[in-house]
């Protein structure tokens, strides 16, 4: 019995529905001519605050009590959940306190900040984030809001396949990251329930491939911590909740290189004009690696998970070009 | 008595559909706070070749007759016309030929002969590319495809204000950038006949401010070749056929520095997760500095032009940051 089911997303996109954007659906014919399939994308990289993020936060947010609510929340995160916890927050008037490490980007700390955010700093070479966090939570009464092992947070990522599959219902294959889970296991229950056809295929970086190895040990593998550009997929294995979920309905994972995560940036940002973070990339670079096992043409739905990505991060990947 | 009307437009719009996109409007929250106005960009930089130029040179190859267009088409340009005169005759099964200049990109290069266009060099130091181009007309019959002053180009530009204003009819200002003056002279001639109310604003670099002297002046002016990264608007005087339109239509032209036109540029990119080239960034550059001169919280129409630029020019505006 999986944690969440269709339902749940559904449910999920009713309370979101007004406070985050229904992003685009875009096609290019150039990205089309180099894959050889027929790809869309959705755009979470324009999402509010930058990435899915925020469908997973602020469902769990609107999902509790008043009460739950005025005790405030507590998120962890170097990344993107970091600045959707804090935005959820600040849209349903809780505070939110975020524990980031103290090599955070200049620019994810600004924006958590930004939308109100209280962020409190733990060592990432000494610290366990994770223990610091439930420390909080005992401590203040606050309610966590994990990443992705969390019903809530798991409903509201797949409102992004919800969204992908009403506007193209006919889809051979979909393929998003895979990081901790949560936004596949989300994704993926909304695509079997609705496209049973379909091939569901999670990508992970190759020094990554957490996800990848507890496929083919048939249960969750711990990997050393990645090098990985795609930095929001460098979690160490995959979730407890999701990790079920995507066993069952994920058809397999792919694994791309750094180079190959570079190429796809480059190739969406100078060809689709559209920036796409390295770890949004990700599923791009496994079509244009032409990784995918499926036959020529096929109709793939592809969400781009975010947009976020320091300038001079993004300068270096275009001069390497 | 103009050059076009509405209904040339109209009619353009009829011959272009299906094989042009219909580029989406997108909004984005981070640029109306920064820019104190609710903005609608339409996004011509995601439009086939990578600017809003397909759309005037396809509806000038549809209006051929099949023995013109046997006779193949002319064209002449450093930029995004270049690209889309030879789209436009592939589309067509016209042959085009292109007069670039000898130091043109070795990217744009490559984008028109790989759509099938055969590439004439001139000097751009000591030749006259227009005297060239009808040379080249004048010996082998084929049809030139001008830049802008043309009404079947004015009137195929013109359809990108069209799909805007279908889509948010009740703007209350409509900018453009403003370079030899097709794009507005289109545009503007849709926005008057749809919504007479509309405050209209072409935007110039203020070293390329060829159009805003003209205004001062009442008549066409000329001014030396300016230095500005804007690229697309180096012209150096109006049309003769679109300065007429503009005078009559537009409010006003706004000037900005390239500064502040590689600001917008940042902001689009990094805030928004577009790219738009700096040329069609110069409204966007305008709105940020705080230069239309209406209230705040207006709703203004904003055609992004284009999306075509140089990876190492990218990473050098996004090193400035």
């Amino acid at each position: 019995m999986n944690a969440i089911t269709i339902d749940d997303v559904r449910e999920a996109a009713r309370r979101l529905k007004g406070h985050i954007h229904r992003t685009p659906v875009i096609t290019s014919r150039s990205f089309d001519k180099a894959s050889g399939h027929r790809v869309f994308f959705k755009c979470e990289n324009l999402q509010r605050a930058g990435a899915f993020k925020i469908r997973g936060a602020l469902n769990k947010l609107l999902s509790l009590t008043d009460e739950e609510r005025r005790r405030g929340v507590v998120g962890f995160s170097s990344g993107n959940h970091a600045q959707g916890v804090a935005l959820a927050a600040k849209l349903t008037g809780a505070s939110a306190i975020i524990l980031m490490p103290t090599d955070a980007p200049a620019s994810k700390l600004a924006a958590t900040r930004g939308y109100g955010a209280e962020v409190v700093f733990y060592d990432r070479q000494t610290e366990d984030r994770e223990a610091r966090a439930k420390d909080l939570v005992a401590k203040t009464g606050r309610i966590l809001v994990p990443p992705y092992d969390d019903p809530a947070i798991m409903a509201g990522q797949g409102t992004a396949a919800l969204e992908l599959l009403e506007e193209v219902p006919d889809l051979d294959a979909l393929l998003t990251p895979m990081g901790g889970g949560g936004l596949m296991a989300g994704c993926s229950t909304v695509a079997t329930a609705l496209r049973p056809t379909v091939k569901i295929y999670g990508v992970e970086a190759d020094t990554a491939n957490d996800t990848y190895l507890s496929f083919r040990k048939g249960e969750r593998v711990s990997i050393a911590p990645p090098p990985t550009i795609a930095d929001g997929i460098r979690n160490l294995s995959p979730g407890v909740l999701t990790f079920p979920i995507n066993k069952q309905n994920v058809t397999d994972v792919l694994l791309v290189s750094d180079k190959e995560i570079e190429e796809a940036v480059r190739f969406l940002l100078l060809r689709a004009k559209i920036l796409v973070e390295p770890t949004g990339a990700v599923p791009a670079a496994a079509l244009l690696a032409g990784k995918l096992p499926m036959p020529k043409s096929s109709r793939v739905g592809v969400v781009l998970s975010g947009g976020n990505i320091d300038p001079a991060l993004l300068a270096d990947i275009l001069s390497r070009s």
